[in-house]
Order: C-alpha cells, then sequence, then structure tokens
C-alpha cells in the first residue's frame, strides 16, 4: 500500500459489502481507509480476507483501520456498505470523515435511503447510490465469502453539482473507481429507476429466504414458491410502474432464469434474521409499498411478506 | 358402560377430535366404539382421558377399542375425525364398520371432503358434514387436551335420503346425539356455506400458526399480523361470496374479537407441521382456492400463504 494513487477512499460500515470493494480497491492501489467497530481488533491482527469464486483468495494485511472516526484522513470517497437500519447512527461519522466537497456513496438495497441521509449531511456533499449487484456474505470478523457477480452501478442523487454535465462528471468518477479495481460497474441515469430494478429480485427472495428458511435453489425447485417468486416479481414491476418507473420488458423472466442458474444463496436478510439483526425492512419493504400506495397501487403479495416480516423482526428484537 | 342405549357409534381415527366426542357420547350412556391404530395399546391399558378445561378431567375406562375393523360391530353412526389426508384410507374400513344405512359424519375441516370421499362409498351410506367449533389437540397416546369450546354443526352432504324432510330427520338424529351428549349442536342447511364459514377462521390461522410459528396470541398481539388477518378472513368472505354464498355481515370482525378473548391456541395444522404429519392443505386451501378461481375470483394473500405452506410440507415430506 505504499504507492497510493487517486482520491483517497473511506469505507463505512466493513461487512461483506465494505470489505469486499475495499479490499479490491486497496488491491488495485487505492489509498483505502476502513471504519470498523467490533471487528476492528481481528482485522488489526489478521488482515482482511475475501474468499472469491470470481478471483480467488485475496488478503490484505496490514489494513488501514480505525475504531475513530477522528483518526481517519479525510476522504475524497466515502462507500457506507453498512446496513440501512443503522445510517442514522452514521450520518455524523459519514460527515466527519469526509474531505471537502467528498462523495458519498450508499451501496445498499432498498428505496429512499438516500432521502432518509439526506438532510443529515452537510450541503457540501455529493450524495450518490451504488447498487451491487454481487452475492457476498461476512463469514467471520474480517472474512468475507465472495460467491458470485459483483458490478456496481451508480447514479447520483444530490449534492453542488451544478448541472447534469457535473453530476454526470461525479458519477463518471465513481464509475472509473470501481473499473479500475476490476469491478464492473454502469453509470445510471435514474438512481429511483435503479432502485427499483434492484428491488424486483431483493423483495420477493429475501423475505422468501427468511419465512420459509431456503436459498435460493430450494426456493427455484418448488413450483409453487416459483410461481410465488414470479407473481412478486410482476408486482415490484406494477409498483414500479405507478411511480413512473417503465423497467425493461421482461425483467422478470430474466431473473428468474439466471436465479435458476445460480449457485444456492442466502441473501443478506437470512443472514440478519438468523444472527438476530434487525432485518432491513424499512428500506425494502415500507417504503416501495408506501410509493407504489401513494400512487394508487396495492401490492398484496409483498404487503403480505412485509407483515409476515415484521412479525418476525419485532419477535427477534423483544 | 352396561346400559348402552340408542343407535351403535363408531369413532373412525381416535385423535383429539376422535377422542373427545367419543368419550363425551359414552359417559352420555352411548355404545361409542372405537378404531385405534398406533395408540391401541395405550388406550386398552389406560383408557382414554379428557383434560377439558370446560368440563374437567374425564376418563374412560375401559374402552371399546379395535385395531382390526373386522372385529368392531356394525355401527348406526360412524365419525370421522381423522385427518383429511388419509380419507382415501379411511373408506374401506368406513364401509366395513357400517351398519347398512349407517350415517357417516366427517368432523373435518375444509371444502369439498364429502366430494372426495363420497365416490369410494357405497351408495347405502348416508354422508354429512359436521364443523367442529373447539379447541383441542391430542398430548399424548389417549390423552387429550381440551382448551375450549365444543359446538358441532351438522349438515347432510349425500346419500339414500329420499327428500328434504328424510334429510332433515337424519340431521335432526346427528344433532340430537351431541346435545344428549352435552355437546352444543345446530343443524346447517347449506353444508358448503357452512364449510366455507369455518374457513374464515381456519384459512387465516392454521397457516399463519405454521408459517410464523405463533400461536393466536402473539398473532393477534402484532398489528400487522392482525391486519394480514382481517385481509385475509376478507378473501375468504369473497371467495365464499364468488362461490354463490352469502357469510353473515360482520363474519370476520366478530372473529377477530373472538380470538383476540380467547386463551392462546395452536391449531391443528401447527402440530401436524411441527410432528411432521403432512398439513391439510387440499382440503383447506386448495379447494377453497380452486373454487373461487373457477368462479373468477382469486385470493391472492390466501394462495401466498398456500404455495408457502406447500413449499413447507414438502420439505416436511421428503
Amino acid at each position: 500500500m505504499s504507492q497510493a494513487q487517486g482520491p483517497r477512499i473511506g469505507i463505512i460500515g466493513t461487512g461483506a459489502i465494505g470489505g469486499f470493494y475495499g479490499v479490491m480497491l486497496a488491491r488495485a492501489g487505492f489509498d483505502v481507509h476502513f471504519l470498523l467497530r467490533s471487528e476492528y481488533d481481528a482485522v488489526v491482527r489478521d488482515g482482511l480476507q475475501v474468499n472469491s469464486a470470481v478471483h480467488g483468495p485475496l488478503k490484505l494485511q496490514p489494513v488501514q483501520a480505525y475504531r475513530d472516526v477522528a483518526r481517519m484522513p479525510a476522504c475524497d470517497w466515502l462507500l457506507v456498505g453498512a446496513k440501512t437500519t443503522s445510517n442514522v447512527d452514521l450520518a455524523p461519522l459519514i460527515a466527519q470523515a469526509a474531505a471537502p466537497g467528498a462523495k458519498v456513496l450508499l451501496m445498499q438495497n432498498g428505496l429512499g435511503v438516500e432521502d432518509a441521509l439526506r438532510p443529515l449531511l452537510p450541503d457540501t456533499l455529493h450524495l450518490l447510490g451504488g447498487l451491487c449487484f454481487i452475492c457476498v456474505h461476512r463469514q467471520a470478523p474480517g472474512v468475507v465469502e465472495h460467491e458470485a457477480q459483483g458490478a456496481v452501478n451508480v447514479a447520483y442523487h444530490s449534492g453542488p453539482a451544478a448541472d447534469a454535465a457535473a453530476r454526470k462528471a461525479v458519477v463518471e468518477e465513481g464509475v472509473g473507481l470501481f473499473r479500475a479495481a476490476g469491478v464492473g460497474s454502469t453509470a445510471m441515469d435514474n438512481l429511483d429507476q435503479a432502485r427499483w430494478q434492484k428491488l424486483v429480485w431483493n423483495m420477493p427472495y429475501n423475505g422468501l429466504s427468511v419465512l420459509l428458511n431456503s436459498g435460493t435453489k430450494g426456493l427455484m425447485a418448488d413450483a409453487g414458491s416459483r410461481a410465488l417468486i414470479e407473481a412478486m416479481m410482476n408486482e415490484v414491476v406494477e409498483g414500479a410502474a405507478a411511480c413512473g418507473h417503465a423497467l425493461p420488458e421482461g425483467l422478470a423472466g430474466k431473473m428468474l432464469v439466471a436465479t435458476q442458474h445460480m449457485q444456492d444463496y442466502l441473501p443478506s436478510m437470512y443472514h440478519d434474521y438468523r444472527e438476530q439483526r434487525p432485518m432491513e425492512l424499512h428500506a425494502i419493504y415500507a417504503e416501495p409499498l408506501a410509493a407504489a400506495l401513494a400512487n394508487g397501487k396495492d401490492l398484496p403479495r409483498l404487503r403480505m411478506l412485509h407483515q409476515a416480516l415484521a412479525f418476525l423482526d419485532a419477535r427477534n428484537a423483544g
């Protein structure tokens, strides 16, 4: 890590997502700093390990790790891979770690996450959304299993960029970082539309993996659950349409086929539930359901899934 | 049991339902004979025990118990309390235990159970449906826990009764048996309508108790699951209406209030699932969903519940 180049990158929330992309960027020569909490000691001692089915085993050691945000250098890019459920608590840390005019990229699922964080950040910061198409999970402190894929699609949300050209330049800079690190990345014009598109996969699979205690392979092997997933995907597409986002024709069908050919995968919500962490129900269910309903469209199966998950989440918490 | 009176009664399937009503009838002086399988030895040795929150502890010993239907005397009434999933296997036993012109009462939940059994029985037998409004479960071999309620509503399905008056007489005879045993009972004109009405409770609570691993108290304490149950009840009412059965106004609301004031209850499907027995998905979900759909009405939440339960049932079986 002696030949750092380009912008300084901070990783806020070094779980599976932050760990994977942080290690990829650091290996590509970027100057990457990791803010950690519970895993700090393990990462300082053992480094960060990514067991990647795509890139082979990757090891980063030593790691520029921090327990205290006040000790981090000011970063030009901040990649937030933490759970959406902790965004409110993270906002002051993000602001503190940011260099003037820094870009904050929320690498999270769901809808409305940038809207919720925006009022908690200084106006001088750019806020962007990053949609991560990746199968990855945290296996142990400082150890990440990367099972498949990895692309990050980037879109601008809000901030000091004066016009479309300025926004585009910021987005392209983000895309360029990932591509330089060997990670596929595409600039997206419309963040909300991109988030809806990702929800077509996340809304059915995340929740059903919890409710039916099953990975994708089991869910796709059963005719009934497969039909249910397809019906739910169509509901997401209808919800997006009600909100003014025409998603690509045949998207649900393509996702079904792709998932059928994927190795068995347990979505992040499955791990959150089993490890008794709060599930990301607000961003992944409540926000899109409310947005669709505000536009006159109820999504009964997804609402039922949300109600069932909320029941389980409350029991986990209590 | 030396002073037996009236018709001879056979109990086919001495689980919670058959055990409870059989003991109540035998205690009232009826000549009751029990066909048993796995619990035969325990019942011959220890008798039948009903721990009733309504009637106190009830004990029947000795029990007129049979492992082999060929040894049973011919019965005038046959009460079938077994799971709907075993009806096909039970049909020949029912026929064998029946006296000429006997009455067969299916004390089961769901829709279409009589239609399915009818072709497997001799035309000379009367077939009736009995809707049991009771909270009861099998606690151990020969031991039944009776938690609340107990009424049986009786309706005629098919058989040699020549006209409405003859059908009514058979139904009234059944109602009379239960009343003589201290069990509430009402004659119902329309079996299908009575079955739909009972489904308003059974479809939401049975399935959700399995899916959310919760009794009624937990399901009613959470605003989300309560709203979901209400939405599902309304779907059953819509399904019934599509099939030509206008259920009583305000039925769902009354059931919600009644369940809220009930002691915590785990429906039979919960026990079936936990003990890895097949769930009664065909009678309680597939049949009413198909009937509603055949009349142009889809019930999305109940269909989703059925799909989810079918997934769990298949995993339990495999």
